[in-house]
């Protein structure tokens, strides 16, 4: 399940609680469109904003609305006893996989996140994806660190930060495939960057505009693993001024300003602190979108 | 309140829960030496670490073992949401302040962090001390968000972090000075320049060390604040060996492996993934209080 096209929506919320409707729409867009997977409480998915009994209820909405369409849980949390329930959880409600990053509030060490993924790939009994996302996290793994958790039982993907320019992507796969075993996946994130990452030969993007707008991310996805490196490009070209927002405001507060604009949720979306876009920002992407003209 | 000493203990734990008995110890140290605040749930109380109903607990033993020293109470938390909750968790057992970080998963802006610090005081009737620690936060205040911030009913002190030479500390003091109200107090922290800070005009000292160690942390508090900094910095030197401890490892997992290694808490203490030391570093960390011999 760790190729191809994972999609990770958005958890639309309020103070009061979270949008089940707006989350079942989210999901049967994603279905609609046949993305290879879905993944839910991600960092989109506002995961670490939710307690546990939220992330069992979006747990277990995702894999109802899911049509047999792999679906991978994000297990994250500050503290390893918070992971292994959450990991209990995820398996208790039927999930193919889960996702787990070394989220930290005090710096962490090798020797911690070793112990941590080593914890919690015990108690697993289904395959794990290890979520390298220095930017949330503040946790940078080294490549002998990622060799020596990838093989942990359990572990068949790595979710890596995306990487600008080809020539660095393709030397940060390679580098990386020399410290992990064959059956694991290196997945790419970073939307803006994430056609490079495919290029260079990543097998998965684990997309955040892919759990908005799940077309277009198949048909670069396809393009890119298809060997259509050029096509691939162009249609990730097109969607530039998106990424641009995207690394001005931070992808979360992009997909759930468009997801609030187009309807596709109520406002606001997002738990406080965080807010999404206003004034100047939102006609921007506004524009953007009246521009670009996006399906689903 | 906030001026003088404020000492933060640890809340020693393990995998099943709190360590009460610890705990209360480690109060009792306080209230002997008599600290001129006793700050819990801070970095070093691990509150990131704790449900809701363990941080009420810390809380209410705060506040029975304080013996009439005032107690602030970390109320921060990822979601605005949670912060409310725990604010009037601390306002109902009594504290007489809380201290708030603007936490963060998702990188913030200035706005969203003002609008957290205006919707937690509008719901306060006890003062606050604004936790600015960007090493743990990865959120950087401007001195124009702080002055924002400051003028905000029931704001009342800065906890800064540590400038490691005079002269900049004492740029940093005047710098910020300017833009907060005279009744906002400012106080260091990051204890191995905290003397420094003090030297510098800060009011208080936020101490990791006072809440282990406080008779020596008073004695350099009452010394600098009484006009005698070269006594203050050579007390202060002679903890230079813990306080390069501090800078190596962190100091939560220092002061936690002297709380384990003195017989004032059991082992483990800390929250996993958290750890403290072990190997040579614990048996350096040996060494060096073998050397210090230092008292409550």
């Amino acid at each position: 399940m760790f190729t191809g096209l994972a999609a990770f929506p958005l958890t639309p919320m309020n103070e009061r609680g979270i949008d089940e409707q707006a989350l079942i729409q989210l999901l049967i867009r994603l279905t609609s469109a046949k993305v290879d997977s879905i993944g839910v409480l991600g960092s989109t998915g506002s995961y670490v904003y939710l307690n546990r009994e939220e992330r069992l209820r979006v747990a277990q909405l995702a894999i109802e609305y899911a049509k047999g369409i792999p679906v991978m849980i994000g297990i994250s949390a500050l503290r390893t006893r918070d992971v292994l329930q959450l990991a209990e959880d995820a398996q208790k409600t039927g999930a193919n996989a889960v996702l787990l990053a070394p989220v930290s509030y005090q710096q962490l060490t090798d020797d911690e996140v070793f112990s941590l993924y080593e914890t919690v790939t015990k108690s697993l009994s289904i395959p794990l994806c290890v979520y390298d996302n220095p930017s949330t996290t503040h946790f940078r793994f080294s490549d002998h660190l990622h060799g020596h958790i990838a093989q942990l039982p359990k572990v068949r993907s790595i979710k890596i930060p995306g990487v600008p320019d080809l020539v660095s992507a393709k030397q940060r796969v390679e580098q990386l495939r020399a410290h992990i075993p064959k059956d694991v996946t290196i997945g790419t994130s970073g939307d803006p960057y994430a056609v490079v990452g495919l290029n260079a030969g990543c097998e998965a993007w684990y997309s955040v505009l892919g759990g908005l707008y799940p077309d277009i991310c198949i048909r670069i996805t396809r393009a890119a693993l298809g060997g259509h490196s050029v096509n691939a490009e162009s249609q990730s070209a097109f969607l530039a001024p998106l990424w641009q927002m995207f690394q001005r405001y931070g992808s979360l507060r992009v997909v759930a300003t468009i997801a609030e604009m187009q309807g596709l949720t109520n406002y606001p979306s997002l738990p406080l602190p965080l807010k999404s876009l206003d004034g100047l920002a939102r006609q921007e992407l506004g524009s953007i979108l009246a521009d670009l003209q996006l399906d689903s």
